[in-house]
């Protein structure tokens, strides 16, 4: 999964049935010193509540049950990150 | 998701029977600032009715109902990005 | 999808059950001008009858029916490519 | 498999129920001379007890049984690597 | 798939159900000239009795079988590369 920051998020009304009524959040990825590198950013639908700012966890590989995801997800709000490389 | 930009399409009449009657779009990610990022092209297949200089979400990842969609396929169009990084 | 041009072919006698009788193709990816990228080289199955400098369709995430395709495969011919960035 | 170093963990108190009670490690590929990568950092689903600074393998291109894996995951303990190239 | 050199092997005796005794090779992408590509080595699991120095292709985005590969396999070793770039 990636590390990654809530920037924005984008609205479509013209999708594919899976992602109707889903919120699309925009999410860059982080780098080792946990700040958003450029040009590394996804839009991935919100499964957990996630809101601007947060840290998150999104699974780009998709492998979670394709039943109850239907694209690149946010998967889980992080709330402390422990690094000692 | 890839937030991409549409900038052409392709013609191909011999094709796999999974790609026949698809409408086959050439579309460019886009970088921070939403311009089109050189040598980052595809052609996915069109499942919205996106067209020339459409804001596009397409998924890279293949994580869609396997059954309705056959390759990487435009899943939305984009009216609005709202980035605060 | 990526759009690639057919450099060459590789031959493979020892190879697993689902690569038999394959003919596996060398593809490089192109670049916006339609020039082959360097080292962006992949071999794909051919399942449409590609041929040397033959510019193709070859999807790599993996999303086509996995029961008739065992691999990266190539996909498309590709007649033109209308191209308005 | 990526061939990676545990750096850390994260901690999410808000996760989809996949990742309930799993261990999140923060991992970083190896370079050719083993050591970690700038900004080359995973977050995966330990399942074998991998702990801070153990070399792992993580499969990152989501092949493994989806019923016992939810997202990208540690799937060994590597006791030795033997070069020679 | 991927065009890649066995460069060597891990040895790890702590691993997920899938993978035991699986031969557990570590490889590296060739370049346009047929030489490995730095910092580009991973870990593949061995289908055909792939040896050190072999150049063989690895299945990388996961299409394979997935009842028969649990994770990123060498699914053929190479005798030859025709390349007419």
């Amino acid at each position: 999964m990636i590390l990654a920051k809530v920037v924005g998020h984008v609205v479509a009304t013209q999708k594919c049935d899976e992602l109707r009524g889903s919120n699309l959040l925009l999410i860059t990825a982080l780098d080792d010193e946990q700040q958003p590198i450029r040009n590394k950013t996804w839009v991935a639908v919100d499964s957990v509540g996630a809101g601007l700012h947060d840290i998150v966890l999104a699974e780009s590989w998709f492998a979670l049950n394709k039943d109850r995801y239907k694209a690149m997800s946010v998967v889980a709000i992080v709330e402390n990150v422990f690094r000692d490389a």
